[in-house]
């Protein structure tokens, strides 16, 4: 029985990690439940699952005290946001089994996290679809055989939209994705092709992978969920259907794979066609400025992330432009002044330094 | 340093299995040679790489004693029919490394040549590129959650033509394949995807999977090489160039994956479109005769590939039609009595009379 602290449980990653969590009652035991602020649906979570432990908004336990309980086997960091890298750090310091759904703390402070994790030898387990795809492949092999990653997008609904077109774009539209179900956040980070930046930064944290050896190309179904290269030529791919069931499953189970008749199943026979494009970066530039800012490390990740937080929010309540994403993270990015080697205090004060120059930024 | 014994190393997988050699001087020594009849080139493979055993038509060290040579590491048999099938048993009984591309010897003697591996220990490394695919994405996986093997086939020339068309198919047009240069018999198999029934078998008994969960999809790319589903519904695929030289080095590099700047490498950009259909079973008879052969075991399956090997000859010397193939085969297997269990010597007798039937067949 694998015990459980579920960090995020009202989110869209917490919610179907506990349909896997009722599915597999003899495998998985709900040990703490933590959400921000949707108290309904926390209490009808608390009551199905009797955890010992729950956590909302400020009450109970903090983060923290459940990351490192005794009665917990396994954190899902499935908090949305900087709020998920300090349970984070202090669940990996205390050697506990880590499912890691939240990208931002590897995008802000994936230097630290990643030593951490060596230290301690503690091995994170990716929850997003790409990067368990990319763990996946990476069983049995060697990671000094690895040519290349490459990390399959959607495209999202605005594909094949014109940069004319784009400019007109609506938070209803930037939230309608063709094939994944995901929280607001993210899907209009998906949108505009940020969150594909930020998982190729996730990338070259976990996989150790330098930014040169990620690819990003564009492939509609979300089927093939990402790839890996070896160095003989090989490519691996894993497939399925697109439902984050699988890879938060896998993340728990793993080093074993459990048959479960509540996830989609695909057929060979299903497959039909399976249809890859190069990525468009000119009408995508926040992929780009995403992965300039991996590339430069130190803390501009952390700004980048932070102003985008900001920035998606702008945009969703009307205030600045779908365009205006990028034009905002560039600007903000252009605008700091770097701090080599951060320490986590500084990496958050370059989030608060950003998020309030995100705030005063107009065209 | 590894010491490979090349039986067959005339024919196709033979001179590909050289191409790897010479890649890779500091790792591979070539320290046998066996060939049936084209003696002036392996008179030249002999001065290249200075083997210090070799054997033509009936001259040298017999097949046996190159596979059991204290000088040897790692034999692969390349040749091709059931000439394979001896040395195949002399190197598993001397614990040799053993490279498999001679299919026959595991349709006609699965069930032998795996108790004989098991019962010595050794990991047959297939070396068709779809067992080769299937045999890396099981790499880091275990055996009993393999839900699933998805047979990759290009379709052969013929995917297309009708029924009627494939009455009048000529001897050129069906060694014309599509995406694999091979030899004429496994060509000419590989346009009536008897070849592929011979690898539903071949799979059966090198994953140990039943033959319901062996599935065989039409890809006509030939880029995705095979597939295998896992107990929690996750996909792994392994993807590249149509080129045997990436299987041949990976069941001699294995568990080690070697560059090769000789071989083509397939970019995830250039991907473009893998397009998957069902498999015609009325068009293609060879596939459904040669599972079926492949099911009912006993003597049924060296029946069937070698009353094959005289079905393709007659074909190809313009004495039968291309659909009369399977005609003959269906009439030879409903002709036999099978022997259950067979010994050695009773599938070599099975497969001598299924040749006198097959000689004798007309419509």
């Amino acid at each position: 029985m694998k015990r459980i602290a579920l960090l995020g449980s009202t989110g869209s990653i917490g919610r179907q990690t506990l349909e896997v969590a009722r599915a597999f009652p003899e495998r998985l035991r709900v040990e703490a439940l933590a959400a921000g602020s949707n108290t309904a649906l926390l209490e009808k979570q608390a009551e199905e699952f009797q955890p010992g432990l729950v956590h909302v908004g400020e009450k109970g336990p903090s983060l923290e005290e459940i990351a490192t309980h005794p009665d917990v086997d396994l954190v899902m960091v499935a908090t949305s946001g900087k709020a998920g890298l300090i349970p984070l750090l202090s669940a990996i310091r205390n050697r506990k089994l880590v499912a890691l759904a939240n990208k931002e703390s590897l995008v802000i402070a994936g230097k630290l996290v990643m030593e951490e994790a060596r230290a301690h030898n503690v091995e994170i387990r990716p929850v997003d679809s790409e990067h368990s795809a990319i763990w996946q492949c990476l069983q049995g092999e060697k990671e000094n055989e690895v040519e290349e990653i490459g990390l399959t997008a959607s495209g999202g609904p605005f594909k094949d939209t014109s940069q004319e077109e784009l400019a007109k774009v609506t938070p209803v539209e930037a939230l309608n994705h063709p094939t994944w179900k995901m929280g607001r956040k993210v899907t209009v980070d998906s949108a505009n092709l940020m969150n594909k930046g930020m998982e190729v930064i996730e990338a070259h944290w976990l996989f150790g992978a330098p930014f040169d050896k990620i690819k990003v190309v564009i492939h509609p179904g979300s089927i093939v969920h990402s790839m890996v290269k070896f160095s003989d030529g090989s490519i691996k791919a894993q497939l399925g259907e697109p439902d984050m069931r699988l890879p938060i499953q896998y993340s728990l189970s793993y080093p074993e794979r459990w048959e479960n008749a509540g996830l989609p199943q695909l057929d060979f026979a299903s497959l039909s066609s399976l249809v890859f494009d190069p990525v468009d970066l000119d009408r995508f530039p926040c992929l780009r400025i995403a992965v300039e800012a991996g590339r430069a490390g130190s803390t501009y990740p952390a700004v980048l992330s932070a102003a985008d937080e900001v920035a998606v929010d702008l945009f969703l309540s009307g205030k600045i432009g779908f365009i205006d994403i990028a034009r905002l993270l560039h600007d903000v990015i252009e605008q700091h002044h770097q701090i080599s080697e951060p320490t986590l205090e500084e990496i958050l004060e370059a989030d608060a330094w950003a998020r309030e120059i995100a705030q005063g930024w107009s065209k």
